[in-house]
């Protein structure tokens, strides 16, 4: 047989779904297996969007146009003005996924060995479609003890080369939860023309703010309208993960024109998808109050009994649905396995994402796990109950003492 | 503003969408624009598909496994044994349509550089997912004067040098409606092991076989199990384009854990495309039989029309629903914009896929166009009307003449 590619041996497994055939082996032992390892809220997807799909009148599932329907189109140009964001509908190509805006956006404005700076922990699959398209990850570390704060200025300049074509941000961040500031995007602003990059922004989190917080974009900037490149999804924002529907927006006309390239060939977005996209933006504001509610009492129970277990530090997440907690344990990979394989607490167990993979740097996160709080508060308390159970029994069990911090916000 | 990348910039436009702008234009003036450019039939998706639609009880419309329903998966493996494919339900990867799962494979078994020869014309967009890839795409041209054939096999070895990592085929081919004999796929089979090739092919058209044919595919083959790899998708099959939803198809267990690693990247395909998937598993067989019957006096009306219009030369295809036409012209890129651009017959106009777009080797195909009978008999007959108009009138006619051949089957 032939050799596959080079590719395909450096793709990185998924730290959020590579532990999925323990998960099952687990659950056809007959336990319980709490999901926090991924991003997949319990949350009712919109009542609009369910009625408007009950009621599809069309009788031949057609292609859209590869940039999505254009009824959808201006509908998100609506949405976006709700936020304060100037954008016409002709600045969006509708995606499968905001995974596909990242890639289409990686492989329009990236060569195979550019350089691209991430302030990490980052989205996991960053990894896997920096690979995919051959783009350099250069990552500036953020770190737990700042509550995962962008890095100083300083810290970028000094890593960027000539090599340097872009910044990519997620904002609300997954996996930290940070929101960034005003200042700190105005920060981002600067260097990104002094050393004319792209940046792009991952902001499929924009509505979960929490604690009175706003959440600003990047299309906001000034002066870079050019530069900036915004990942947008349908998935978390009415969780509806599944519909495959996400949005790649910019001003910049040559992006566009480049992207809808990748989308042609690919032909369009999907339609049923993008029928429960549009509906959902009639999605009543009430939703969303409920929604968010939800999420803040989930986090505050959550992050509450995680940081009562002696020696797990987890700072409070500000957005998005995510938080990433500090564990007495020697590696993450081994003990979010051992949870599935080993262990039990009366029947149940947790699935975790270990943190390792939200890194670009080796050595980095392997004391850390990345936890969603999707799931219901009942849920959330029996899971927090196996987590401390587990860090009593897991042999790679380290000193509490050896976390060099605590965590206050 | 930094430069945008290679890649985008050498991606091809897709020759079956990048004259929409034009046919925009012309429908905003009033014309009416027969599309016979792209394969989106205009036959009823199947009833049961709609009626599981209209039925969808979720709450929550969540991501699915990334290689797809276990279910759906276990329902196409069933599929497959409908037509003596013995495949199992964890052969297989449910993708993002057809595109994707040539994306996953070309990823998976193609380095940039790689060779992979294909028959040509092929489905255009065979040449943006090798740009995506960075494979080079080495072509074997079939000729229309020989109904196009698969070529001697002498050709094909001609052309492999120690870069060649595999072969494309599609069949039945779009856009030539060719259909692979047994004896022809055997002779691929010859060649696929002395050269140890990967061996893709495209099947999407596989319940579109004519006057008797019956389709063969390459997982029948003996001996390349693990060098075969299928492109399946249901876009053509129950005429539901935009539910996006595909499948790669092989044996070959590393191919499977590796493209999976792109499928998780990715998430999911589409949930409700897969609903509507496995659904249409149970389309029963008197759809096919109506759409096949249908199909067949499309293209006998088509195909007939065509070759009485003074210097057009088309095949009869033998599967799927298009055929390439040589038409006495200078440019079939030019002459395809100037039918939206300048040209009306009644206010009615058509719009073409130019077949250059079709073909890798320079200046090929550039007096053919690939017409999709995909349209209903009236239509068609409309659109031939048009078209012979048309050619009459094109400033770009060149003299029936010098077609050197006539094609009679």
């Amino acid at each position: 047989m032939p050799s596959l590619s080079d590719k395909a041996r450096s793709m990185p497994s998924s730290p959020i779904r590579k532990l999925v055939p323990y998960a099952e082996k687990a659950k056809k032992d007959g336990k319980t297996v709490y999901h926090l390892n991924i991003g997949q809220p319990d949350i009712h997807t919109p009542q609009v969007v369910l009625d408007r799909l009950r009621n599809i009148e069309r009788s031949v599932i057609e292609y859209s146009h590869s940039a999505g329907f254009d009824s959808y189109r201006a509908g998100l140009a609506e949405y976006y003005s709700g936020f304060n964001i100037n954008i016409d509908a002709e600045n969006i190509i509708v995606t499968t996924g905001g995974s596909e805006a990242l890639i289409f956006g990686m492989q329009t404005c990236f060569n195979p060995g550019d350089e691209v700076i991430i302030p990490e922990p980052f989205y996991a699959n960053y990894n896997g479609f920096a690979t995919t398209t051959g783009v350099k990850v250069v990552p500036v570390t953020a770190k737990i003890e700042d509550g995962f704060a962008l890095p100083p200025i300083s810290q970028f300049k000094s890593l960027i080369t000539d090599k340097t074509k872009g910044i990519v941000i997620c904002n609300p961040g997954n996996p930290t939860g940070y929101l960034y500031s005003k200042e700190e995007l105005e920060t981002l602003r600067e260097i990104v023309i002094e050393h004319d990059l792209f940046l792009f922004s991952d902001e499929v989190y924009r509505e979960f703010c929490y604690d009175g917080a706003v959440p600003h974009s990047v299309l906001q900037l000034e002066g870079i309208e050019e530069n900036t490149v915004v990942i947008d999804s349908v998935s978390k924002r009415y969780s509806m993960c599944g519909a495959r529907v996400g949005a790649l927006v910019t001003k910049n006309q040559e992006i566009l024109d480049m992207a809808l390239k990748f989308g042609q060939a690919r032909l369009s977005p999907p339609t049923l998808g993008q029928i429960a996209g549009e509906a959902a933006l009639n999605t009543p504001p009430s939703y969303f109050k409920e929604v968010i509610d939800e999420y803040v009492e989930r986090r505050n129970l959550l992050i509450d009994e995680l940081n009562k277990i002696p020696g797990v530090v987890c700072p409070k997440p500000k957005g998005a649905f995510y938080a990433i907690a500090k564990l007495p344990i020697d590696d993450s990979d081994a003990f979010c396995q051992w949870l599935l394989e080993e262990f039990d607490y009366e029947n149940q167990t947790i699935m975790l994402a270990p943190a390792s993979g939200f890194y670009s740097t080796p050595g980095c996160g392997i004391q850390e796990v990345r936890i969603a709080y999707v799931l219901n508060k009942t849920a959330l308390l029996n899971a927090a109950k196996c987590l401390s159970k587990a860090l009593e029994l897991y042999p790679g069990r380290i000193k509490a003492e050896s976390n060099e911090f605590t965590y206050s916000e």
